[in-house]
C-alpha cells in the first residue's frame, strides 16, 4: 500500500537489459544502488523491469515506460559486441536515426590507440540523433540521454560513474525519510496493532519485514515519509507498541 | 538478441512485489535462484517486473503478464501484516472472491497454538476461490496457484521450499545448455570475430560479459542453446578464436 503524501515526488523506472540477469548468471546490483541515489534526490523508484536482449521487447518496454514515469533509466547493452543492441533500440523507440556521434567518436579516439579503435569499438559512438552524452570516466564510451530516458552501462562501476553526471540533472521532489525498528517479535503478533498505527498515520508508509537472525525470528518495521514530523510520531507509536512486548527493541540505520 | 531455437520453450515472468526491494533496502535474491531452477526444468525466464505494494499496480501487472507468458510467479506480500495485499490483489485480478480457505485454516490451526492464531495470522488463510494451495514446510502459511499464476512468499528460504512443490507441475520444454569461456581480452578486441561466429551459429545465443579480476580486464563468453551439438561447435569456434590471441583461456562452470 502507498500512503498518500502531501509532497509529490517524481517517479522513475529502471529497465535492466540483459539475458545474463534473466538466466541467473549475473546478480543485479544496480537496482538497490540506484534506488538509494534516487531517494536522496527526491525521486521515487516505482518500478523496475528486467528484460532480455530482444529488439522488440526493448523498444516496447522503453516506449511504455517513458510515457508512464518521470524518468526512465536503462542499464546494459551499450558495449561493442553483437549482443549490445540497446542504443539502436532506443533510436527505434524514439523513431530517430542512429548516427556516429562526433563527440563520442572523439572521446574514443582520445582513449584508444589507433590500432585498438576498430569498427566494433567505434560502434560505441553510434548514438541516436538528438541525444546528449553522459560522460564515462571509467572506460570512456559514453552513455546518453534522450528526453526523459537515460541510457547507461550495465557494469556497476561504470554505471555509478555515469550516474554521478545524471543526478544533478534530475528534478527531485521531497526526499523520502525513513526510520527502522527491529525486535525479536514475529509479524503475526503485532499485525493488528500495526494496522491500527498505519490507519492513524496517513502520511507514513509502514513496511513490515520478517527476518531470521542468530536463529531467532524477528521483524523489522520501516516507516517512510516525506514529512519528518509525521515520521517521528509514527516511529514513536511503533516503538511504544514494541516495548510493551519486549525491552529488546533496536533502531537500525540501514534502512532505505 | 535471441537465436532461433528448434525447441520451443515455455516462458515465465517473475513479479517481485515489495516496496523494500524498490527502496533499495532489500537486495532481491529470488530472481537468480528461480531462473536457474526454471532453466533446469526447460522453462525460460523471459522477463521480471519489480513492483510496489500498490493494489492497482499489482492487479494490472498480473493481468498483463498472465496473458503474455506461459507461467507467472509472484514473490512477496502474503504475510499477516497490513502491507501484505498480494492475495487480495490476485483475487481481484482474476475477478474471483477471496475466502477463508478451509484447508489453509486447518494448516494454520495445526501450526499455531490457539492463543497465537489471531485474526492477523488467519488472514494468511484468505485465498482466492478456485486456487490450489502450495505447501509451506518452513512456516506453514501456504502459497497458492490460480491458473498459470503461482503466488509465493518473498523470504528466500520459504519461497524455495514452496518452489519445490511447484517444479513438478511445470511442463518444461528443452533445457537450455550453456558453456562459458573466459580470457583476459577486452570485448572490443574480439567483437568483430565474435559477430562472425554468432552469424555462423543460428541455434546458439552468445553473450559477451566484461569483467575485472585481479585488476585485469577480461571477457566471459557464454554460449547457450537447447541443441547440444550446435553448442559444442560454437564453443569450439570461440575457444579457437580466443587461443589465437592468448593461451590463457579457461572454461568456467558457473554459467547459467
Amino acid at each position: 500500500m502507498q500512503a498518500p503524501s502531501p509532497h509529490i515526488q517524481p517517479t522513475a523506472c529502471l529497465i535492466i537489459i540483459g539475458n545474463e540477469v534473466l538466466s541467473g548468471r549475473t546478480q543485479d546490483k544496480n537496482l538497490s544502488w540506484i534506488a538509494k541515489q534516487l531517494n536522496d534526490t527526491g525521486v521515487k523508484l516505482t518500478e523496475s523491469r528486467i528484460i532480455p536482449d530482444i529488439e522488440q521487447v526493448i523498444i516496447n518496454t522503453v516506449n511504455t515506460c517513458r510515457k508512464s514515469f518521470t524518468y526512465v533509466f536503462t542499464t546494459g547493452g551499450i558495449g561493442p559486441t553483437h549482443d549490445d543492441i540497446t542504443s539502436a533500440c532506443i533510436a527505434k523507440a524514439f523513431g530517430v536515426p542512429i548516427e556516429r556521434n562526433r563527440q563520442a567518436a572523439a572521446i574514443l579516439e582520445k582513449h584508444y590507440t589507433k590500432e585498438m579503435l576498430n569498427e566494433a569499438r567505434l560502434k560505441m559512438a553510434e548514438i541516436p540523433v538528438g541525444a546528449r552524452l553522459i560522460p564515462n570516466p571509467v572506460s570512456a564510451a559514453p552513455g546518453f540521454c534522450l528526453e526523459n530516458v537515460y541510457v547507461m552501462a550495465g557494469v556497476p562501476s561504470i554505471m555509478q560513474a555515469m550516474f554521478g553526471f545524471v543526478i544533478p540533472e534530475l528534478k527531485g521532489g521531497a526526499k523520502t525519510l525513513s526510520r527502522t525498528l527491529s525486535a525479536y517479535i514475529t509479524e503475526g503478533t503485532i499485525a493488528e496493532k500495526l494496522t491500527q498505527i498505519q490507519n492513524q498515520s496517513p502520511e507514513v508508509e509502514i513496511g513490515s519485514y520478517p527476518f531470521i537472525r542468530n536463529q531467532r525470528l524477528g521483524t523489522s518495521l520501516v516507516s517512510r515519509s516525506t514529512n519528518e514530523k509525521a515520521l517521528e510520531a509514527t516511529f514513536n507509536l511503533i516503538r511504544n507498541m514494541l516495548l510493551e512486548i519486549t525491552p529488546e527493541v533496536t533502531e537500525e540505520d540501514l534502512a532505505a
